[in-house]
């Protein structure tokens, strides 16, 4: 029988080195050299400029039990969400509270348990309980974007913008976070204005991009997703938890810039900007690595993997 | 603060009815008259015949300590895999083995987690240890195909086929299975003549279609995703486990037709070649659900559900 460690080994190349690098305390492994043209070959010679820290202020760490996912959030897309989560991190409002609902194939969200009871429910103090949506914004100079030439079944353009994965309609003019993966956005009622942050929720499944301008979306998860992605569904409709018995509870939420720099988790993103990226698109498009037998060369939007590793020391 | 019911349960219209009737022991909710034009109301329009049972000889059960996952076969589409894993599934090959993997945004897979050590590893006694790559099949006229007229970035045209999301390329006459949410495949080493069904793996993440014609898809599981989905991801390279104590241990797999009628899974599934469908495509190209503010009117092939519900006594 020819079950080599390969055997199994070749199916995952897709998302390797992004799972390898993006736990800070693994140790890189020592890999041959990479195949020329694959996204090993490609981050291996990205040079330090290709990559971006993350800026602490608009960085969020959620504290689980098990540990800590980091979110990065876009102001640039939506600011007052941005702003009000901040604020609402800052006033304590998440510490405590619970991950409510783990949806197969779709969302898990957290917030207020006893969010509908008048009388128990947790008390926005500073924050603003409910916002304006932003679900798009008007295409500006401010908002360089870097298109993916392969097009895409739900937006006219799409691409990346300062890390992003965003759509466009330049006849609307308008331009939006997509809901890829991970992507991290705010929960809301009927009305488009009843959200603004006290609920919050990260797509764990195949991309629903029909929900792109629906909701706000405001950032993503770049660090710490299976920490979402693995809980239990929740057992009642729409995958809500139905027990306090069966939610996790959140340790707290904060800003990165309000953590000590010491603690705080050192990370690294491959800009989209770069030639690197462009690079990486391609070794995506056309698989090089020996494993493929069919390279179909063209990729998805959510497809395109954005690398994130441990800051290096330079 | 307006945090109804609502502010919660308006996002995940999405998926609800199907998650609603995707487990037998649930007795479905009784809900108010749906929205004319939505999933629910085209649902609730559907006729006994536009649902499908399951044959039982190409239904496999695979029995973890948590529960069932059923999975649907394709033999049309990979005559030899669906085969052998029966042969394999039949000399109990799986009975006791492991879930290796579970790699986030990607693959669960199983197997024999000494399938490297050739001393250790399990015999594969009547059926074949490897087999010849169904990675696609030509197209003919014995294999309906229903379109998706909304395109698609990695196949010249897509639909189902006998219910399976499918891709084609009519120049070269040629139709696949797509690796969808669910999908079921079998892993393979580099040589594309490598695997054969000793290990197995279902897509838990966006759609890797860029695994399309690479490997050879032979099913799809159609209740008890979650069970796959939500394990903890392995900590190893490829999100393999390391530890015998981390694997999940597999009860049993079973061709539903060797156990008997009264302990089957009974489910029906909406036929994809009816009007009901046609109509439920169009309900989820534009979502008519109060919730939604912008209608995109497209749909991409992995974001369109396949109704699966308990079987309706007649």
């Amino acid at each position: 029988m020819r079950i080599s460690p390969l055997h199994t080994g070749g199916l995952a190349l897709g998302v390797t080195l992004v799972i390898a690098t993006v736990t800070p305390a693994q140790t890189p492994t020592p890999t041959a050299t990479p195949v020329p043209g694959t996204m090993a070959a490609v981050l291996a010679a990205a040079k330090p400029a290709d990559w971006r820290g993350l800026d602490p202020d608009d960085t969020l760490y959620l504290d689980l039990p098990a540990g800590r996912v980091v979110l990065e959030l876009a102001p640039a897309f939506a600011p007052d969400h941005a702003a009000n989560v901040k604020a609402l991190v800052r006033e304590g409002y998440f510490d405590g509270l619970s991950v409510l609902r783990v949806q197969d194939n779709y969302v898990t969200q957290w917030g207020d348990p006893d969010g509908d009871d008048e009388k128990k429910r947790r008390e926005v103090r500073k924050a603003k309980p409910t916002l304006p949506a932003e679900f798009d914004r008007a295409i500006s100079a401010d908002l360089p974007f870097v298109p993916l030439s392969d097009g895409d079944l739900y937006a006219p353009e799409v691409g990346w913008t300062f890390g992003f994965p965003t759509g466009r309609d330049p006849k609307a003019g308008k331009t939006w976070l997509t809901h890829c993966y991970g992507a991290l956005g705010s929960a809301r009622g009927n009305a488009a204005d009843s959200g603004g942050g006290t609920q919050l929720f990260v797509v764990i499944g195949h991309a629903p991009r029909h929900l792109d301008r629906n909701i706000t979306v405001f950032g993503r998860v770049v660090q710490g997703m299976d920490l979402l992605s693995a809980l239990p569904r929740g057992p009642g409709a729409l995958g809500f938890y139905e027990t306090p018995e069966q939610r996790v509870t959140i340790r707290a939420m904060r800003v990165a810039a309000d953590v000590p720099a010491s603690e705080r988790v050192a990370l690294e993103i491959l800009r989209t900007d770069t030639d690197a990226f462009r690079a990486l698109i391609e070794a995506r498009r056309s698989r090089r690595e020996d494993w493929f037998k069919y390279a179909v060369g063209r990729i998805e939007l959510c497809n395109v993997p954005i690398p994130v590793r441990p800051a290096q020391n330079r």
